[in-house]
């Protein structure tokens, strides 16, 4: 009976497990998850702290409890160590008892993802949180109301620095944003985000841009620029670090930044070993010579859906690749974008289509713009496009996700059908009309 | 220099010549309209009855003073009553003065649109109302304010009726509304409109399935099951006729239905005469031997443009056909379908995927669902689809006509990448869902 073994149980491990059984109904599987819990919804955890979420119990989507019901044996505060690819073995250790102990394996499928961040001052300080798994979330939850924290700051202005910003304030908790850069939001060109400038001013969030946190003393954080903030709670995201530390010496090839690199079928350099989630580098679906890491959800649940499929034997379900398609809801604003990131398109000769207008028909209430920066090589290749709007982001990423997955340039974007009716769009849709814009900048540099 | 005649200047005609005068400065532009408005916003009529379109004047996008100043002559209140393509010439009708005079032309564009049908038995009855022009959205109003309307009632269950009834419901006008056989918005297959239903009765809507108006006496309307109704104003929406009597004789091939054949260029079978918008039949873009009329304003523009460049000499801007993309918002749902008709489907082998998810992440507050019937050909073809939800259905469309105007199969829909955040969607998305649906059904039917 062939033996699979999983590293990590949270999205990407835990959804390769589910996948494989559903289409392996005889082989042995078994999940080693460094953490408390598996399988829980970490896009969620900031909105149960709000309140948007309002039942714990929703955001897990499966237990060793469920897993055990599929004879899937999950071990959990169990730390992968050590690989040893030769012996098709592992190092594991119990993480509660200290016990290390090896195991076996046929197929190795590593989701092992990665650790938050923490800037050395911020290290061993009591009111220093992270968001990354449930217990961040409980400690989090149980230090807002232990303190009865009525103000906190906030390090990092990505995903989770936003989400928590807007889910604090939620709770009626003043915010202090701290950013070690000018740039907030940096998934997002610096020219865009204006309106989360001004959400976060209307919020009453009290916005340190150019600043870090250099100590804390007696409840209050020392910023760089020599001005101290109270801040009985912190909550950090500044990004990860790949939990890859356990393959040095294994033979698993592991980048400077701790990637694993993978194939269209998740596996490593090595046999029988595959790899995905945060930890995974694979390519650009549309500009398939870059480099990807996305660590987002999609990517990790597709290739589990890949990984489990090659061990099965299909070898037609391919990891097209990612367009790093992004969205994040703040407050009243939706923004996001699709493809290369911004340092990427600066490698490549593209020009740039900079076109707003209303996301519904101007004339019905509510009407507001919608707002993209495209940037389009010189064959019409899409290669990055970003989006804001109070409303319709999330639809035109898809739109534009389907239409460059098929190979659709920027000028057949003018050829897309829409649904439209006043409430929804108008008949010159928006991505039709960047596409006319990107014909006539095509004509104008002789490129049509 | 060029002549061009436009008949007809709402959507389709006054796109064609807007247009065609960006594209050549200099030549002669002339719109015979026989209504007494042109360039206004049909789709935005009901809008401004509710209320939700504040102002009049937002639902007009172009008069004949701002024409003239693009040059462009615009004859509102003239009907083209005769076209004589031997001689290149038209008869036009001055509908204020009876005048009867001849044009020529070089290149004419027919966008002559439909005229609403009326059931004999309310033909000249002072409260029977349509919605298809300006005109008629005026005298609505005016008669509910003339009349202190405070019920009336809908016949017909299509776009307009649906839309006239939320509208009056605004205005909280009782609406009885009528409709002749037992499915409600027959652009949606029955199975799927309980929602739609459920809000009638939510908004005290009086439904009448199964029922005509046979006559109406004394402010009374008397239904075909010899129910007799209060009825101190009637609105119709039950379809349009297409205005091409006018071409009878003119060697302008019209179809039994009274729709005009057109190919890729919007070229009608008589040279230098072109045709768009209501009145145009077409094909279907995914299943080209299935005619296509499609009485929507997107088709209108975008055959517009492409006329415009057909004049222009521009001949690699094509018009490939249509998906027949539509959505009606009806209250807090909304509803839409892409791709054949109910009727055109039956005659191809098919099997269906009917499915159903939370349109964003289950656990957020105000998740519910999102329900797709997809109709799948034997090949992969995505025949037709129809959705409905409180939220989304726009976005899937989008995507769904993006994926199969580039050539995507139903079991490609695994690989389209999403814009995730619990907000908007899941991991495992929606359509990825009816993707591996329709992976699952063809490997069951040995199709893949």
């Amino acid at each position: 009976m062939m033996k699979v073994v999983v590293v990590g149980g949270v999205a990407g491990g835990a959804t390769a497990a589910s996948q494989l059984r559903r289409l392996e109904p005889d082989c042995d599987i078994t999940i080693f998850e460094k953490g408390r819990d598996i399988s829980f919804a970490n896009c969620g955890l900031p909105y149960h702290i709000g309140g948007e979420v309002a039942e714990r119990g929703q955001l897990i989507a499966a237990t060793p409890e469920t897993f055990g019901k599929k004879d899937v044996r999950v071990h959990t505060d169990h730390e992968v160590i050590g690989v040893h690819p030769g012996g098709h073995r592992l190092t594991v250790k119990n993480l509660e008892t200290g016990e290390v102990f090896e195991e076996s394996y046929d197929r190795l499928i590593l989701s092992p993802g990665g650790r938050p961040r923490i800037i050395p001052a911020l290290e061993g300080v009591t009111a220093v949180h992270v968001l990354h798994t449930l217990e961040d979330m409980d400690r989090i939850m149980k230090f807002i109301d232990d303190e009865d924290i009525k103000e906190a700051v906030v390090v990092g202005s990505g995903f989770i620095g936003m989400e928590v910003t807007e889910n604090l304030r939620m709770r009626d908790i003043d915010v202090t944003l701290v950013h070690r850069n000018e740039n907030l939001y940096g998934h997002v060109e610096a020219e865009m985000v204006a309106p989360l400038l001004q959400t976060l001013e209307d919020q009453g969030v009290n916005l340190k841009l150019n600043a870090e946190i250099s100590r804390v003393e007696d409840g209050c954080a020392h910023l760089t620029n020599n001005e101290k903030i109270p801040a009985p709670m912190i909550i950090q995201g500044i990004g990860l670090t790949p939990n890859t530390g356990f393959l040095r010496g294994s033979g698993v090839r592991v980048t400077d930044d701790g990637l694993i690199p993978v194939n269209e079928y998740g596996q490593t350099n090595v046999d029988n070993v595959y790899a995905l989630g945060d930890v995974m580098e694979t390519k650009y679906l549309h500009v398939p010579d870059v480099a990807a890491n996305i660590k987002l959800a999609w990517p990790a649940h597709r290739m589990a859906y890949t990984i489990a499929n090659h061990i099965h034997g299909a070898y037609d379900i391919k990891f097209e690749g990612l367009l790093g398609t992004n969205i994040m809801r703040f407050f009243d604003h939706e923004i996001g974008s699709i493809g290369l990131e911004q340092k990427d398109v600066r490698g490549i000769d593209h020009f740039v289509i900079d076109h707003q207008q209303n996301f519904k028909a101007g004339y019905m209430e509510g009407a507001s713009k919608i707002r993209i920066k495209m940037y389009v090589g010189h064959d019409g290749t899409i290669l990055r496009a970003a989006l804001i709007s109070k409303s319709g982001v999330d639809k035109r990423l898809d739109t534009l996700a389907a239409h460059i997955r098929t190979g659709g340039k920027a000028q057949d974007l003018i050829n897309i059908e829409v649904a439209y009716s006043p409430p929804f769009s108008s008949p010159k849709s928006f991505l039709n009309m960047v596409g006319y814009k990107a014909v006539e900048e095509m004509k104008k540099r002789g490129l049509y």
